[in-house]
């Protein structure tokens, strides 16, 4: 027992149940519900899932052992993606990142469902998600923890997530203490809301106000094993910002300029919430580089971009469930770990999708699309309305809730054969995620569309006009002047569409590899 | 001034503002933007705008007096059907129900926005409607009080809505004290939220606790007039249940006695929503006769089946923002006033649609759409994608927060040509207001499809099995291989679709007046 591990396990009960990855293999059976700790790629663990995978490859086990795999949202790509190669992988919920799970969920090797990141362990608790089953269980659940208290709570790492719904429907409990990775303690508010009739408000007015435990509390005679694991965590690099979205991030700090100056925003603005991407991280470049101060955010997940908006001394707190940054950042992150953990706490994702406290702090919500249709309904989750890309994640908890609704895209993205060949504005989305009831603002490199309080042909001329591609515009209008001439005869003016011809743009790109279409009869 | 009248207004200031309704016209200049109270049609005012309306149709006026009407849902027909009727609507949001007005919309002569019905007063006062407007107010609104207390705190009727939003906003108001309806005094608790980031937690943990005002306080610098109005409300029949909506109603307490049995539900289960309309009439008097006890109701507006339901002793206590009964329905309502009233409360509609409250107390919530997709994405608002029926409504402050979130629809309905020509389950919705993302139960008369937990392709085989017309179930399946076998080819197996095809059953209806599509070649 290495020394660092005993002083990481504070209750000495734990560590009498301490074992090798390898001794956990057989607690598995194919069948199994699993569920993991872990959020965005961190703070899931690593040592017995890479054990299992490496047993399954050896001994030639691909396709007899697979699991119904339970996480709050995505693992590393080098442990899901290496289960989906694996085919251990009978069913995925509610999220996953990495062309290797993603494929083989669109090969129909793998059941999958996403549901909104608030609403997801709470269903899990409520039974819904283990109808399948004769005991509504989790039968296995992996969790990584950077500490154990006194009191034999568990002090996680880099996210929290649904981590305290997997345990609470566990029979039985792995814990992974990561000696590699610094002790995250003082980091965590963590709170698991009762069952309705007996569900409190959420106690939470501020930001950095608690309304949880610094720990997980775990019913200890669930602890079938306690694994040591140095593993670092196995995300993989940035993504920086680029000119467009740097063009993306300056429209939408003028437009929160204005809204001060009109007086509809307070001048700390409300607290952020942004979400993953290069479009995302040059947003938050861009408003740590702007005019206002003493910025706060409530979001998902942390990206590297926020330890230099720390560092611009423009934002005073963040609150995520998940933080997940590069090698370097995390790097960055552990040397300064006393400046940063101060202003940083990290919460269940019930608490930080939270519908409740998102409306009640007026957050402003940023999120990157698939596509967003003329009339304001975007596609979060499936290509062409039928390959997942990663999941829906908690767009629509933030969308819907926030004080501003903002989704930014690039106007286009190429094709194989056409720099401009994908126009993110399109006539109807393929997927509906976000409704033309939830978005507030959209923006491209092209500019800015502000829907608020537009009836739908009004908000179509803006979208087109503000946010289409050049290459685009004339298309879109086609299509709008079109379904408007029809929609006259037919009295149904309130938002034209032309069902036959809805879909025509993504048909050609099937076909000709282009959504510039020559002509739409 | 009548003795009623005298009685009611117990604050002796209104009473020097004393005036009648023809009074009020000058008041109003073309291009206001004009609040009303008012809610299902029950609650606003009636006098004035009725004295409008003939001042407009007298005088030859249409057209020339044209407001911007923003009411928390919609007015009764002889009022906003009259005024769309006589071109005196501009724009309209957030809901409106009526052939006269809906119509004016689907031409093209009047601008409509829908929104949730939770977060349109919120919207309204951060500025959002009034952004084209010099002055960012509400310039006059018009409010019904069945009472004025002795501070001149408002005593609304029917429907409380989004008149406190409207008031805080209008730079004008006109009281309506309604004396030909009883004093509606005791049966409303009004909160007004507070903009973030002092927004306090809603503190509302069962059906019955208040956490408001007993009436709606006013500045009454901004009253220009007080007007004594003796109509009774101008709402039709109810609409009854039918064999169909009984077999719907059947299905569904069978699963709720499941769920009970399964220990998922308590055996009072949880506050109930309901919508409108005769499913929901049938859904309420089904629950009405079952063996459950001691229920609650949560919900946005109070029909007929209500009464019943109250009659029955097996409910124990019901909140809305609106009650709308029918001219008999009134009548035994205002007879029973001692009884009904105690269990009754009429809350603003951002408390009764809040999606803090309908989370924390796990809300059943049941509604009807115009059609869902096999994937269980529902359109509420437009036929044909393009044209608008009423409006969103709360449908999706529900659905999104409800513990349990149900859709029922008959399957198929008539059309011209054939008696099941429209089913309503379909390939694609040609319009999504709620996400597949937020349907746990969908049931038509045929069955019940249980979706909870299943991935999209395995939902939509049930979604057709358990819900879907005889007639249609083949159809559906043709498309649903047809996609799969498409979708292997192109590696998209997570939920498939044919978006050449994905519309064709509703094209086929356009063209050939049924949905019955005699192939898919």
């Amino acid at each position: 027992m290495s020394a660092i591990l005993k002083s990481r396990v504070r209750d000495p009960r734990f560590l009498s149940k301490l074992c090798k990855a390898e001794d956990m293999i057989p607690v598995f059976k194919t069948g199994d519900y699993l569920g993991m700790s872990g959020f965005t790629g961190v703070g899931g663990p690593k040592a017995v899932p890479i054990a299992l995978q490496e047993h399954v490859e050896k001994n030639n086990l691909q396709g007899q052992l697979r699991f119904n795999l339970f996480v709050g949202a995505s693992c590393p790509d080098p442990i899901e993606g290496k289960w989906a190669e694996l085919d251990m992988i009978e069913s995925r919920s509610p999220h996953q990142v990495g062309k290797r799970i993603s494929g083989a969920i669109n090969r129909g090797h793998m059941k999958f469902f996403d549901k909104h990141l608030s609403m997801w362990p709470q269903d899990l608790t409520y039974g819904y998600y283990t109808l399948k089953k004769a005991k509504p269980t989790i039968d296995v659940a992996i969790v990584e923890a950077t500490a154990i208290t006194e009191d034999g709570g568990i002090v996680p790492g880099a996210s929290v997530g649904a981590t305290p719904e997997l345990v609470m429907m566990a029979e039985k409990v792995i814990i992974e203490v990561n000696t590699k990775l610094p002790n995250f303690e003082g980091l965590h508010d963590i709170m698991i809301p009762e069952h309705p009739p007996y569900r409190k408000p959420l106690f939470v007015e501020n930001v950095s106000q608690p309304n949880g435990l610094p720990y997980l509390p775990i019913d200890f005679d669930k602890v079938v094993g306690v694994v040591e694991s140095d593993y670092s965590e196995l995300v993989g690099p940035n993504t920086p910002a680029d000119d467009v979205s740097k063009a993306i991030a300056a429209h939408l700090v003028e437009f929160l300029e204005h809204e001060v100056k009109m007086g509809r925003m307070p001048e700390n603005l409300h607290p952020l919430q942004s979400g993953i991407g290069n479009i995302a991280n040059a947003v938050v470049e861009g408003l740590a580089d702007a005019s206002f101060k003493n910025l706060t955010v409530w979001t998902e997940v942390l990206q590297d971009s926020f330890l230099d908006f720390f560092d611009s001394g423009n934002l005073d707190f963040a609150t995520a469930t998940s933080i997940r940054l590069s090698p370097d950042g995390f790097e960055r992150f552990f040397k300064n770990w006393d400046e940063y953990s101060k202003k940083l706490m990290l919460r269940s994702q019930q608490v930080s999708n939270s519908p409740e406290i998102i409306r009640r702090l007026g957050v402003i919500a940023m999120n990157t699309p698939v596509e967003v249709d003329i009339y304001a309904h975007a596609n979060s989750t499936n290509v062409m309305g039928s390959r997942m890309l990663n999941g829906l994640g908690g767009s629509a908890d933030f969308l819907r809730n926030a004080k501003l609704s903002v989704m930014h895209t690039p106007s286009s993205r190429p094709s194989k054969v056409d720099p401009h060949g994908l126009s993110c504005i399109i006539p109807f989305a393929t997927h509906v995620d976000q409704t033309e009831h939830d978005l507030d603002v959209v923006v491209t490199e092209q500019g800015l569309a502000d829907l608020r309080g537009l009836s739908p042909r009004e908000r179509a001329r803006v979208m087109i006009d503000k946010t289409a591609h050049p290459v685009y515009k004339p298309i879109l209008t086609d299509y709008l002047d079109r379904a408007e001439s029809l929609a006259l005869k037919t009295g149904s003016l309130h938002e034209p569409h032309i069902l036959k011809d809805a879909f025509k743009m993504h048909i050609n790109l099937q076909e000709k590899g282009t959504m510039r279409l020559e002509s739409w009869d």
